[in-house]
């Protein structure tokens, strides 16, 4: 899934999304709260008639925002208390509120809110969040179904998300007590924050062992493109992550030999695509000399073209990744994916 | 004619001007020299190689905006010598240089160097300017056709600048002199920088009574969007401005109705689009508090979306114009045009 934090994936228009093939993006409830608001949002139809965008949107629960300003908020078991990064209000964000604000901005996928922790964290912390991780799964889950049960049919899905940190009796515990609510599909959360890639596997491949087959399950934050096989390898069927669109800002291209950073002099003549393996619109008709042209001025279409090209080679590894499924070589192709970016770019 | 000083239009891709209809877009000479370099995109093929444009391209002479580096610069019968605004670099521009970038560059309509004088200027400098400014004419033409000698057909139009400050009579001289040297097309400079429209209409006019009615007429560097039928109401073919592209990054918005400063709170719950008689893409879509929000939030795509729509504006109303004048009901138009502005936004 792209990221689309403010209701836009940066540097993209909606019709480039479209041309792109994105069929689900995200986005963050922690940005659209503050800024337009939810229920500006909601007077305007929701997200979906808001930003013209008809195909799917998952929003996360502002949780993972609100833990990441340190500082600026509290915790305890109602929820949890922050002051905005834009204007320093406080607000209080409950499992309840979060459930609440998601209805608002009327997206298909709602996140419950779980508590986010750093790691390595020593096990009793994990513990402890885990353990209001769950009950705040579950006052989110009664929340959404009341709010359901009051209007008809469900006006969207609830994830629960899976925490643990990197205890895999902690994730299992998680995973049983998320089941009981059943959830329309399942996140894991709280990986792929500095520990080993291995351990991001093992950790994941422990939950979903768990996790229905019939319920989406989602590995929230990740990855680098050759670590998406892996990761579908291990049971999962979503991923998002800002890689894509902010390292191509910053002059990060992907291809299918590996990294370009294309500001690098050596492109400054250098006449072939960003990748020529690509397909995508970018690839077909513009250079490498021309793209670091553009990153040199501080163009602005510099950022349209990287974003372009980026979105377009992960949503091609992921058909890849399916296609692999379908022939049954998914290990092969896990295993070809990291070989190009050991042997680095062109 | 958009202006892609950089070798692009800023914030547009060359797919969106191709939707737009922009059968012509203007680079600035100035800024390839100094960067990537007029050898490298000699090299590559040329500037309509370099960033994959089929469309006519006109190039600057440099001129403008080498004496609006002002200590940067100082000025002899040779040339103009400068200072680069990037590194501090030293540079000699003449007219044969002038002539010799753009050939490296490749574009289909080439100005020469003229010398650019602050306004209101007293008589005596804009004479000198203006002698110097003929003399710089002749030595842009005789470099211009030797090259084109020496190679077969004239691999460009080369266009003569109109001098002459606000005295009518240097601005026939100027004409005069220039239509000796039979340039493929005219263009009216050093206007539209701070005085008032009507005396840049007069002295438009005085020039285009001279001019050859089978050659174009550019007036450069302008204009607001109610003064366009103005000037091609004094026979005025071309025109260049960055306001369309800089106001759209600036979320200063060209209606039917007038400017909207889509900023403003106002505009935070409108569902109606920028402009409601716009048929660019960007009004079928998206509404002015979409619009609003993304440049609250300062995103990219609030650039992307309100460029496509000015740059559309602008050419749609250049449309208008050739249509008023096929209808001989020109001068009807341009009163409309002046009318919607007087009234402002809706």
């Amino acid at each position: 899934m792209p990221v689309g934090t403010a209701a836009t994936v940066k540097a993209l228009t909606q019709e480039a999304l479209e041309e792109l093939g994105a069929s689900i993006i995200l986005a963050n409830t922690y940005h659209l709260y503050l800024r337009p608001g939810h229920e500006l949002i909601r007077r305007l139809g929701g997200l979906h008639s808001f930003m013209s965008w008809r195909g799917t949107i998952l929003t996360d629960s502002g949780g993972y925002q609100v833990f990441s300003l340190a500082d600026l908020r509290k915790i305890a078991d109602e929820g949890v208390r922050f002051r905005s990064h834009l204007d320093g209000s406080e607000h209080l964000l409950t499992p309840e509120k979060a459930a609440e604000i998601q209805l608002a901005l009327g997206s298909d996928i709602a996140m419950v809110l779980d508590e986010c922790i750093e790691t390595p964290a020593p096990r009793n912390i994990a513990e402890t969040a885990l353990k209001r991780t769950s009950e705040w799964a579950r006052r989110a889950r009664n929340h959404f179904l009341e709010r359901a049960t009051r209007n008809g049919n469900p006006p969207q899905w609830q994830f629960g998300i899976v925490q643990g940190a990197t205890y895999a009796d902690l994730r299992r515990e998680s995973a049983r007590q998320l089941l009981e609510l059943d959830f329309a599909g399942y996140a894991v959360g709280g990986l792929a924050v500095g520990e080993p890639h291995e351990l991001t596997c093992e950790m994941t491949a422990e939950v979903t062992a768990l996790l229905p087959k019939d319920r989406p399950r989602y590995l929230m934050g990740v990855g680098q493109p050759e670590q998406l096989a892996d990761y579908v390898a291990q049971g999962i069927d979503m991923m998002d992550c800002v890689l894509p669109t902010r390292a191509a800002r910053h002059a990060c291209l992907y291809t299918h030999e590996g990294r370009v950073l294309i500001k690098n002099s050596r492109y400054a003549s250098d006449q072939r695509p960003i990748d020529a393996q690509c397909t995508c619109s970018v690839c077909r008709r513009y250079t490498r000399a021309y793209l670091r042209h553009l990153f040199a001025a501080g163009e602005i279409t510099a950022a349209i073209l990287a974003t372009h090209h980026n979105v377009h080679f992960y949503l091609d590894t992921m058909r890849q990744i399916r296609e692999a499924i379908s022939f049954g070589q998914l290990s092969n192709f896990a295993s070809e994916l990291r070989a190009r970016y050991v042997a680095g770019p062109a």
